[in-house]
């Protein structure tokens, strides 16, 4: 029986996270939720689940969630708060398993104190190996921790990785959809709409990250979080936009021998093979090759999609820029959502930050924090 | 450094691996050839490899042979010949590999006995395991011997095996080409000439292996190999049809993920892996991913090939009937190559063969070929 701390429960991802532990009682149970805002969602998951703590964002929300519990006749659950109450919840004692899935540098913190309290991490944040996949790694390793991504291509990745060894690998392939602007003439770039940018063509997701896979930023991302996963330089990440979604990643090697992944798009999948790793329970989430027909795959455009192009320039001086590149972009995206900015600006504003950030690698979360509170700054001066 | 005894040098696969190990000098040596009946080519490839014994065909070839390398001021290099001869080969001392590319069952004897001297076997011969896979993957179990499969589709399954533990594995999927009649109108089969059958739309390949392609029994004769090599029932192993021959086979696991195998369709890169297990050389037969445009998967289609039926049947049943469906093909497409039954005769001398069959299970090589000649016989009846 794994005891998991789910962090970001009522998220997407904490949600499919739960809907596995109702689907396999037997194998898991939940120990905390760090729930943040939501708070009706927050009392019906510790009504349902009963963990030993709750963390929630604030503390009017969590006296208010104390309140709820004590007169639906619920007891015996601590209610704690903010980023302190998140890293109660991921050093709770008997946890077992770390699912880190709040979104954006908040989740950093208790991600962090989880690998040095020895717990094995589920990684759902993409922007805390972004922003601090070096301190992150570097503990995991001392400790021998192991962290397993919880995203579709990570995911894809680590299972092909283990069909070699590590300095046979040549490339990893990440799979991009693409977006919506694949084939939208460059022209007409200045003039999307936050309406157009956030219908996207496979997965149904928030808007950052709608946003951010239809500027291909989002796959920067994901070159970054790959360079730091699975400990490569950037230049053995290449990107391949395959519209299906349905190869996940892939993996080549240097005898010539190259493993994709292929399954249905549904988080629960990758979330299964984390919390259950290295065993593979057996779920419903059947993918049907029979039906499979056609698979197509194509060169990203680095001409239409700049982000990916400042992704690897990122991704090389590492540290900083990487932070840098992660803070520009959300503050970049919200500013285009709100029509402050076209959507060509996102790229111009990153790229300005970029290059007033200088070269430097934090070796705390502090000073992670610092540098992105720093580039959130310069991006809204640029932006300005 | 590793010693190979090949079995079947002067073959497709023989010459394939001699330059691998030409490329690789420090990793591979030639301990022993055996060479079959082409005397100039053992000639050039003693001379060139200077193996510590040899073996051919017949006695005579064996004189002519050690004639030639005396003339040649070639000592020191044993000359042997027959099954004996060949049994020598891959039980040679010295010899830490068995690479099995003798084609039929004529390599069923030394395959077995190299298994029951602990080496290691690199295994392109097909008939082998289809013939006597029960007997050698038990006496390999036994000695905590390694077979390697040395084919593209069934290396394809070793490696996406390792994502995952044996009873994690939903099916295996062998990717089939379908062969240059996929889409022959049914009413056209019986009119099919061995010429528009020995054009393969993929690979270049022996005769009765390129028909067994283009009736599709070759994919059945890969079932029956999967289930013994991969110890699985025949329900687990599946067919798609994938004219682009890239994906070589797939593996799927009960949790939902599918792992695939992409590569070049050359013979050297099995021969490779199987050499080279668990390491992985670098190689120069790379696959261009950014030029991978489409990839086509199909339902194969089981009443234009009945073969495909007659295999899972026959696999149900195992023991003789595995022996006899591979006999009975090998002398139907004989007797279409040369005209004396329909390309739709094959599948029906099969079909009979398997009918007139009684269920055993031999125990011993020598009662496998007892069961051969056998079905050879009834095939023979079968069609005159």
């Amino acid at each position: 029986m794994k005891r998991l701390a789910i962090l970001g429960s009522t998220g997407s991802i904490g949600q499919s996270t739960l809907s596995i532990v109702e689907q396999f009682p037997d194998r898991y149970s939940v120990a905390a939720l760090a729930a943040g805002r939501n708070l009706d969602e927050a009392f019906a998951q510790v009504r349902r689940w009963r963990p030993r703590i709750v963390s929630m964002a604030t503390e009017e929300l969590a006296g208010r969630l104390t309140s709820r519990l004590r007169e639906a006749g619920v007891s015996g659950i601590e209610v704690v708060y903010g980023t302190e109450g998140t890293v109660a919840c991921s050093t709770l004692p008997e946890a077992d398993f770390v699912v880190s899935a709040i979104v954006g540098v908040a989740g950093l913190e208790a991600t962090h104190a989880a690998i040095l309290a020895g717990k094995p991490v589920g990684l759902a944040n993409k922007e805390c190996m972004v922003a601090a996949g070096e301190i992150l790694t570097a503990a995991a390793r001392e400790r021998n921790v192991p962290i397993l991504p919880i995203d579709s291509e990570h995911n894809a990745v680590h299972q092909c990785m283990r069909v070699g060894r590590h300095q046979e690998v040549k490339f990893i392939w990440l799979t991009a959809s693409g977006g919506p602007f694949r084939d939208t003439p460059l022209e007409q770039f200045a003039t999307i709409t936050p309406e157009q940018a956030l219908k996207h063509p496979t997965w149904v997701m928030g808007r950052r990250i709608t946003v951010d896979s239809a500027t291909m930023l989002n796959k920067g991302l994901e070159i970054i979080e790959a360079c730091r996963l699975f400990d490569v330089p950037p230049s053995k990440v290449r990107v391949t936009v395959h519209p299906q979604s349905t190869v996940h990643s892939l993996v080549e090697y240097i005898d010539g021998s190259i493993l994709a992944q292929i399954s249905v798009t549904d988080m629960r999948l990758p979330i299964l093979y984390a919390l259950a790793y290295p065993e593979r329970p057996e779920s419903n989430l059947t993918f049907d090759l029979a039906a499979l027909r056609h698979l197509d795959f194509e060169e990203p455009d680095f001409e239409r999609f700049p982000c990916l192009r400042l992704a690897y320039e990122a991704a090389e001086k590492g540290g900083a820029h990487c932070i840098a590149l992660n803070a520009a972009d959300e503050v970049a995206v919200e500013a285009f959502l709100e029509h402050r900015i076209p959507f060509t600006g996102i790229p111009d504003t990153i790229e300005g930050v970029l290059a007033s950030t200088p070269e430097a690698h934090p070796a705390t979360i502090a000073e992670v924090l610092a540098v992105d509170r720093q580039a959130r700054q310069l991006a809204g001066t640029f932006i300005a």
